[in-house]
C-alpha cells in the first residue's frame, strides 16, 4: 500500500490545510510524463456486452412484419401471465407488501444475501424432510433471473460447458456465452412428453462440464417429468458428479392429474442450486423476486460455493426490500383457492387450445400438464411455402394477426410456442384463426398442385 | 443448426408420439462414447466468484472485537439513511408505491432497461438545456450499484484499466477486478476539500484506459466538486479521449452554502454515463431503484454503448415494477421541504460533529458539504499504541462501543469515516466518547513518558 506523508499546515473553522506528499513504492509519481491516449475518441462497447445476446429478441426484431389491420392482434407469445388482466395476483400479496410499506422498516439496505428473517421464511416454506433447508441454504435474488445468472456464474467458469435442454429457455445460454461459458444442448424428446433423452444427455458429459440445467416444469414445453424421470436424471449425475442447476421457477404450477417433485427432495448426494421465486405462480414477475435453495446434504459444494455466492451476490445487492419485507406474509397467507383457481385455469386453456390445434391438418400439439406453454409442431411438408417456423409464425401475424414465438427461439425449429395464460376466449379465437390459416396454407400429401383443388 | 428428421407415429388423446433421429452435421451422435467426468466429485467456485471481492466486508470481518458491554453500541459505520428511523422517506413516496399495488398494473415484466413511461420521467426530471435528456437515454437498474455494473461491463473489457478516487467508494474496485479490469487510484487532496490532484490523475492515463469515476457528492468524504473544478476534470477527461462513469448517487445533496452540478451539465463533448438512483436523496436504499443517464451529444458513445448497456441488462432484467411504476409520483409529488428538511439535518449533524472532533487532540476532520459523511485524520503520531486506523476504530469499539469505519477501507489509510444520518443526540454521544478515548490515547510531541504524567 502506498504511504503517506502528511503534514498539517494549518487548522482552523475551515477544513484543516493539509500537505501530501505522494509516494508510491519508494518512487515519486513523474508527472510531467503524460503518456496518455492517441487524442481521439474511440469509445467501443466491451466484448462481453456484445458477447450478452438474446436469441429470443434478435429472432423477433428480425420477424418485420405487420399485423393483419383487418384483425386484432392476439399476441401468445409472451410468458407474462399478467398481460391480459385475467390473471391478476391475489389481494393478500399486494396487502402484504402495503403493510410493509406502512410499517416503514423495510427501506434500508438488506444484507446482500436477503434478510435473514425473509431467507428463513423461504427454506420454513421449501423444508421438507427429504430436503431440509434453513436460512443460511438461501440466497434471495432480484428475480429469478439473477438467481439463475449467479448460480451460473459461481459454477462454471469460462471454457467449461453446461448442458442445456433442447428446447429450452433462451436464457441460460445468453448468460453463459456472456461469461464464455459453452452450451452443450441435449435434447428432449417430444414423444415421451418432453422427457430428457438420457444417452444424449449423458453422451455430452466430458471433463470440463460444470452443470447440468434442468428446467421442471418446463418453458417452453409445459411439460412436467415423473418422479421415476427425475431419479433417472439424477443417477447421470450422480454417476458423472455433475451438479444440477434446477430451473425451478414453474414449481407446483402442474395440473390435477400430475404431481410435482422438487429435484432436491429425490437425491442424497447429488448438489443441487434450485432456483425459484415469486413470478409465475404469484403472478407478480415484474417484482424481481427470486431464490436459490442451496442443497447440499454431503457438503460437495461445501462453503467454496456458499461463499462464492454470497461475494456475488455484493456485485448488485439483492432484491427489493419492501418485496423481501412481504414474503413471509406472502408465502403463508396467499390462500390456496388462489393457487387452484390458476392451475384450474391454465388446465382449461391448454385442453382448449390442444383440442383446437390437434384437429387442425399439419399441426400437432404436444399436450401440457404444467406451466404455462404449450408446443405445436408445424409438419413442415404440408407447408411448402413456409421454409421453416420462422417464416410461417410471421405470416401467421401478417394474415392472422396471432403471435406466437417460432421455437427456433428455443433452439426447435419447426415449432412454434403458444402461451394459455391468455383469456379464453382469446385462446380460442386465436385457436380459430390458426386453423383459417393452415387451411389456407396446408398441401396434402398429393403435392401442391392439390392446393387449387382444395381450395 | 442440427436437423430433426420427424415421423409421427401416433396421435390420439395424449401426446403425439413421434419418432426423432438426430443428426448433427452428418453424423450421428455415438452414445456409446461416454467419456464423462472422473467419477468423483469436484466442485469449484468460477475464478469470477473468488475475484467478486468487498474489502470492506473483508477488512470489518476482520475487526473481531467486542464492544464494551457497559457502553450501548452506536454504529456510524453503514451509509444507510434509513437505521435509526429519524430519516423516514417522505409519505408521498410511500404512497406513490401503494397507488401502483393498487392499481395492478404494475406486476408484469417490464422492458429490462424499464418502462418507456418510468424512463421519460427520469428524463423529464434531469432534463435541462446544457444537458438535454429523454427516454431513450435512460436505463432503469437495480439499484445504483447495478447502473455502475452496467456502467463499467460495457466500457471496459478485461487487460484495460479504470481510473478511481482515492479515497472511494469500494464497489468500484470490487466490480472492476471481479472482471479482470485493472484500477488505478488517483488522489484526492484534504487540504483542497478533496478536490482531484489533477495532474496525477492525468498522469495515470494510459491507452488502456477505458473511462474515468468521477464521485460527487463524495462518499467516504461527503464533499461537493465546484464547478470550476469539475471544468477542470472534463479538460482532463476531454484532452485525453476518456469517457466519465459519474457515480451522482448523492446528487442535489449538498448543504446550503454549496451547489451542486451535474457533471454533464458543464460539457459539451465529454460523453459520460451518470449513474444515480432513488437510495440515498428519497432515502429508500432497499428499494434498488437506479438509473443511468447517456450524455453523449457528441454520439461518441453512439449506438456502440446503448446497444451494449441495452443487452447487458437482459442478463437480470432491471428494477422492481412497482417501485417503476411510482416513479413519476414520486419525482413530481415528493415535497420540497422534505429534500431541505434532510439537508438541514445532515448539515446540523456535520457542523455539531465537525467542532465536536475538530477539538479532539490527534484528530483532524475535514469539513463535509454535502452527501452522508465526514472524513478524519487520525495523526498516528499521537497514537503510537495503534498501528493503523483499523487497529484505532478496533479498539473505539472495545472500549467505548463506537463503531466507524477505518478508511483503509477506501484505501486511504489513517483516516476513520463517520455516518452523520444518525440522531443528533448519538452523535454528540459518540463524539464525547471519541473524545474520552483519544484523551485516554493521545500522546504528545514529548513522547510516550509524558502519557503517565498526561493522565
Amino acid at each position: 500500500m502506498d504511504s503517506y506523508l502528511i503534514q498539517v499546515n494549518g487548522h482552523g473553522n475551515h477544513a484543516p490545510i493539509l500537505d501530501v506528499h505522494l509516494k508510491t513504492n519508494g518512487n515519486s509519481i513523474s508527472l510531467g510524463k503524460v503518456k496518455g491516449r492517441k487524442g481521439r475518441w474511440a469509445v467501443r462497447a466491451s466484448e462481453m456486452s456484445k458477447k450478452t445476446f438474446n436469441p429470443v429478441r434478435a429472432i423477433v426484431d428480425s420477424m418485420k412484419v405487420e399485423p393483419n389491420p383487418k384483425k386484432a392482434m392476439i399476441s401468445l407469445s409472451l410468458g407474462d401471465p399478467t398481460v391480459f388482466g385475467n390473471l391478476p395476483t391475489n389481494d393478500e400479496v399486494t396487502r402484504a407488501v402495503k403493510e410493509v410499506l406502512d410499517s416503514g422498516h423495510y427501506n434500508g439496505y438488506a444484507p446482500s444475501v436477503g434478510y435473514l428473517s425473509c431467507r428463513e421464511a423461504v427454506a420454513a416454506y421449501y423444508n421438507c424432510p427429504e430436503a431440509p433447508l434453513e436460512a443460511q441454504d438461501i440466497i434471495l435474488t432480484s428475480g429469478c433471473s439473477q438467481a439463475i445468472e449467479l448460480a451460473l456464474a459461481v459454477l462454471a467458469k469460462p471454457g467449461q460447458n453446461i448442458l442445456v435442454p433442447r428446447p429450452g429457455f433462451s436464457l441460460y445460454k445468453t448468460l453463459a456465452l456472456s461469461m464464455g461459458i459453452e452450451v452443450k444442448l441435449y435434447n428432449l424428446l417430444p414423444e415421451k412428453a418432453w422427457e430428457i433423452d438420457l444417452k444424449h444427455l449423458e453422451s455430452l458429459v466430458d471433463e470440463k462440464t460444470a452443470c447440468l440445467i434442468v428446467n421442471n416444469p418446463s418453458n417452453p414445453c409445459g411439460s412436467v417429468f415423473s418422479k421415476s424421470h427425475l431419479q433417472k436424471i439424477l443417477a447421470v449425475a450422480s454417476r458423472q458428479c455433475v451438479p444440477i442447476l434446477a430451473d425451478e421457477i414453474y414449481g407446483d404450477m402442474v395440473f390435477a392429474d400430475c404431481k410435482y417433485e422438487p429435484i432436491a427432495t429425490l437425491s442424497t448426494n447429488v448438489p443441487i442450486l434450485s432456483c425459484g421465486g415469486l413470478a409465475k405462480r404469484w403472478l407478480v414477475p415484474g417484482w424481481r423476486m427470486g431464490w436459490i435453495l442451496i442443497h447440499d446434504r454431503r457438503d460437495i459444494f461445501g462453503n467454496e460455493i456458499r461463499d462464492g455466492l454470497l461475494r456475488l451476490s455484493q456485485r448488485i445487492l439483492g432484491p427489493c426490500t419492501i418485496v423481501q419485507g412481504a414474503l413471509e406474509r406472502i408465502l403463508h397467507r396467499t390462500p390456496p383457492e388462489f393457487y387452484h383457481n390458476t392451475l384450474s385455469i391454465l388446465k382449461s386453456n391448454a385442453d382448449l387450445c390442444y383440442a383446437a390445434l390437434s384437429a387442425i391438418p399439419g399441426l400437432q400439439p404436444v399436450r401440457p400438464t404444467g406451466a404455462m406453454y404449450l408446443m405445436v409442431e408445424i409438419e413442415m411438408e404440408h407447408f411448402p411455402e413456409f421454409e421453416n417456423d420462422v417464416e410461417f409464425t410471421e405470416r401467421l401475424i401478417s394474415e392472422q394477426s396471432v403471435f406466437c414465438l417460432p421455437a427456433t427461439c428455443f433452439e426447435y425449429p419447426n415449432f412454434f410456442r403458444v402461451v394459455i395464460t391468455v383469456p379464453e376466449e382469446m385462446i380460442l379465437e386465436a385457436c380459430s384463426r390458426i386453423q383459417e390459416f393452415c387451411e389456407t396454407h396446408y398441401q396434402g400429401a398429393e403435392g401442391a398442385q392439390d392446393l387449387e383443388c382444395d381450395k
